[in-house]
């Protein structure tokens, strides 16, 4: 769980007080709120969207922005990190907080993230073979007691449904914390022979975990995921597919989303609970914390042999099937907000993006303005036509200059402006989210079908891959080689990740956890070539481990 | 509700006792059953899957098919419908029972159909100016309470969550039955003026209702659905909207799943929990029952006065919103089952199979094996290249009849063989599900691409068109006029839907309901002329309103 620095909402939203703050009135639209309540964005305070609107302190950082536009202004990230998130959540509408403490709603913004991961994984999952289905989400108390280290991972987590239709239940029901144990309750009827395998199915749903410290995204009482549950005949089969959605995962951080996450597999301390081995992709968020983004995970025969998964082999004998599990989750919505995103806002890589182009038409005279619409509606059509997500603002009651400031908070990757001049020349100006000023703008890009969308694919692929090119230096000038515990500890204290050989103990492991806040992240499968000896016991070591604060 | 003739799995499952069905090992799948076994297909008992294995009484019908390949072998649905129903679901592997009562486990072909449900829709409703979201499924108690019908409605259905993270909760949290009241805690804190409105938003979620009496996808404990919320300024635009959504949703039943719905209003008893008003969709199942497949409501300002949903109109006054909502569920899915299907199995419409065209390869020698499967990867290139969804069923433990019976059973509209002849001739056969025996078959039909796909499309459209055909003239060839009750109730007895003018009391529907087990399904906005007289009461009526018992 890594150090535990994330903002607690707990004491502040009991369900009852999250319904008496609503009809007391307390509003968050940007649009309505007064300048002062806007500002004071939760700066370092992690507190929610209720108690944005009922206290005013405002930052200075924050003040200077507030003349410009005061809607769009968000704590910089280089003064509050934490404030910085919180705040692109709220005004970009990616999410509000649900009425029960530690819930989410996701809104339209942010779903539409969380659909262009659907979309690409989905595909990925039918090509590798895997189906989608549904598991019922209410588990009988007593299969999570089935696997003991499952059981004891997940019991602290649980919510139970106790009543339902009015009476008493006879067993608790767990809403499903992850569904291991539904699943194997139901491959045992599904699977009988070696020809039934390999079996591979994935679920999109809802998990709930009690979690007590909650974080947008990041962290939620009930998250969005997918769930991959395989069983397979033998031990190879079942870790070459662990190992194949791993680097699924690995695939879709790179090319979608430009995180250039570190592969690797977990230390046993950090094993998912009931896994024989875990494989995690591990992100660099912009504050230097680690995110772990994904995983998949070898089970081995652990829940087969809890639950009498077994199958008749080539020979006649039965044996346990070998499985494995595998999920990316909406935190990886957090993890894309807290990989890019500047001072003033967040940055959406265009594979990623619900909108990769806002054109924003300009004009004064009502004589302009019909020449203006018309060259914005067939701009329009014409990127739609080529696949371009577009969106025009061609709203009348905000000026140019604050659709420029909202649209780039918003992490929109390319604009479009139109003005009278640009009609007149046949032409328009495209600038770049990710490049101020005028390095960023082309000025008389043709309106021309072919030469337009040339421009704007071109752009576009661009700004992708300089992304993922920023993210990747960000990322190695922050990990530090360490030889010794002390250097591990000067590293840790500055924020960075150190790698280093590790052979040492699980005891050793929790004492750096318990004295630096840092935990093995992972050991990468990228290892440095040469002989090892272990930083902390002096021991030859096999691998390198990466030690890391982590959200 | 209807007429409870339904199964009720509840003395058969409670948790503790599904944990034991499992481990002391029955299983379902076709292959390892026994013909007994298989064939016990829980005929006209409703049982469950647990069940299948144990008991084994067989029907003389099923006993004929039985010779020929046992696990293909479903109840006929002329023999007993309900039977027939369960059967299907079973041996097809649309669905199984969960470890909980009434919970169902959607397999991959049964999600399959619900994905093209899912993508058809979400099209569709992006294309109308709604956006996905998600909101939690956690609703405080308190909520539910707030709106008078609407707590009444649905406080018997609830599931409840007590215990989270090992604690008692303070307030006990309902997991969501519908969520039109934690969208109005959100509304508010979105909506401030009329440039806010119209708000649209869907989810695709699962909803938990504790129902008593459950039916695989028809009516289960939880479902998977998607609710569609709006907000809108006028009740005119609310009642334009709610009429919108139930014709996107008559539309996607004629043109996806080729079911003719009688499109009409709620009577005041039928009307959702907290609406003013509630539009459906009617389905005409094989057993002449009504199933409900669809509603959008025009929830009025019931939600908006209870949560004090209110905007800034134009004019500066402080207006509540009037609102919808809409759902469909995977119910649907139950509903294509039972509309299309003869005795042998499942017909599944082409624009919603999630496999058009079954190709099998059939040889006697290694020699002929190259060649014949050589044509086969040709013939599933060509297919899928234009789009169509084929699958090749290759496999060398079946033989080819054995193979057919299967994929018939699964309802698969096409079927292509392959043969050494047909490979000399450069041809394939094609078979259509929906016409047995020779009549659905084209020999000789040429490989060559642009001949066989338009072969395939056209073969295609033609089932589609004739599904609809032969639906809606059974459908109206049993719904009957009546003018009188003892017509009514003659009608009735004989499993029809009877039409008739209608503007008595809420109290003499209630009367038919007791008398005769059948509700008002609805006004259906197709109106004959003329004038009307109630034909309980002998006043006069404004409308004829449709009756029938139902799922």
């Amino acid at each position: 769980m890594g150090a535990l620095r994330l903002p607690s909402l707990a004491h502040l939203l009991t369900p009852s007080a999250a319904v008496r703050a609503t009809s007391s009135g307390a509003h968050l639209r940007p649009a309505t709120l007064s300048v002062a309540a806007s500002l004071s964005g939760g700066a370092g305070r992690g507190i929610s969207t209720q108690s944005l609107a009922k206290e005013a302190p405002s930052s200075p950082a924050a003040d200077r922005k507030a003349s410009a536009s005061p809607e769009c202004a968000v704590t910089p990230r280089s003064v509050d990190f934490n404030a910085w998130y919180l705040d692109v959540i709220a005004k970009a509408e990616l999410a509000d907080y649900g009425p029960v403490r530690g819930t989410m709603v996701i809104r339209p913004y942010g779903y539409a993230i969380w659909e262009s991961i659907q979309d690409y994984l989905n595909v990925k999952f039918k090509e590798t073979g895997h189906s989608n289905m549904y598991f019922p989400q209410f588990i009988p108390y007593s299969f999570i007691e089935k696997e003991a280290s499952h059981v004891e991972g997940f019991s602290p987590e649980l919510a139970l449904v106790t009543i339902g239709g009015g009476k008493e239940l006879e067993e608790k029901l767990v809403v499903r914390p992850t569904s291991e144990t539904i699943v194997n309750h139901m491959f045992t009827q599904w699977i009988q022979s070696y020809r039934d395998l390999p079996l591979m199915v994935n679920q999109w749903a809802n998990v709930t975990r009690w979690e007590m410290r909650t974080k947008p995204f990041i962290r939620t009482l009930e998250f969005l995921w997918q769930e991959g549950h395989t069983a397979h005949a033998t031990p190879e089969e079942a870790e070459k597919e662990a190992l194949q959605m791993i680097d699924v995962y690995k695939k879709f951080a790179y090319e979608q989303a430009a995180i250039p996450v570190i592969v690797g597999r977990k230390s046993r301390a950090e094993t998912f609970a009931g896994a024989s081995r875990t494989y995690t992709i591990e992100a660099m968020m912009g504050d230097r914390k680690a995110l772990q983004a994904g995983t998949s995970h070898n089970l081995g025969q652990n829940f087969s042999r809890a639950f009498g998964t077994q199958f008749t082999d080539e020979n006649g004998q039965r044996q346990h099937v070998w499985q494995t599990s595998w999920a990316i989750s909406t935190r990886f919505v957090g993890g894309i907000i807290m990989t890019h995103g500047d001072d003033t806002g967040l940055m959406l890589p265009p594979m990623i993006a619900p909108i990769q182009v806002v054109i924003v038409p300009i004009w004064k005279t009502e004589d302009d303005k019909t020449g203006v619409l018309n060259a914005t509606s067939s701009v329009e059509t014409i990127l739609k036509t080529a696949g371009i997500k577009v969106k025009v603002d061609d709203s009348e009651q905000r000026t140019p200059g604050w659709k420029y400031n909202f649209w780039e908070m918003k992490g929109v990757p390319l604009r479009i402006e139109i003005g009278p001049r640009d009609v007149a020349n046949a032409s328009v100006v495209i600038s770049r989210r990710d490049v101020p000023g005028k390095p960023g703008k082309d000025f008389g890009v043709s309106m021309d079908t072919s030469s337009l969308v040339g421009h704007v694919k071109n752009r576009l692929q661009e700004i992708q891959t300089s992304f993922l090119q920023k993210a990747t230096s960000f990322r190695d000038s922050n990990i530090i080689d360490v030889k010794s515990y002390e250097e591990l500890k000067a590293v840790i204290s500055e924020g960075k990740w150190a790698r280093g050989p590790w052979s040492a103990s699980d005891t050793d492991e929790l004492k750096v956890k318990e004295e630096t806040g840092a935990t093995i992240r992972c050991f990468p499968f990228e290892q440095p070539e040469g002989q090892k000896k272990c930083f902390m016991t002096g021991n030859p070591a096999q691998e390198v481990a990466i030690f890391a604060k982590s959200y």
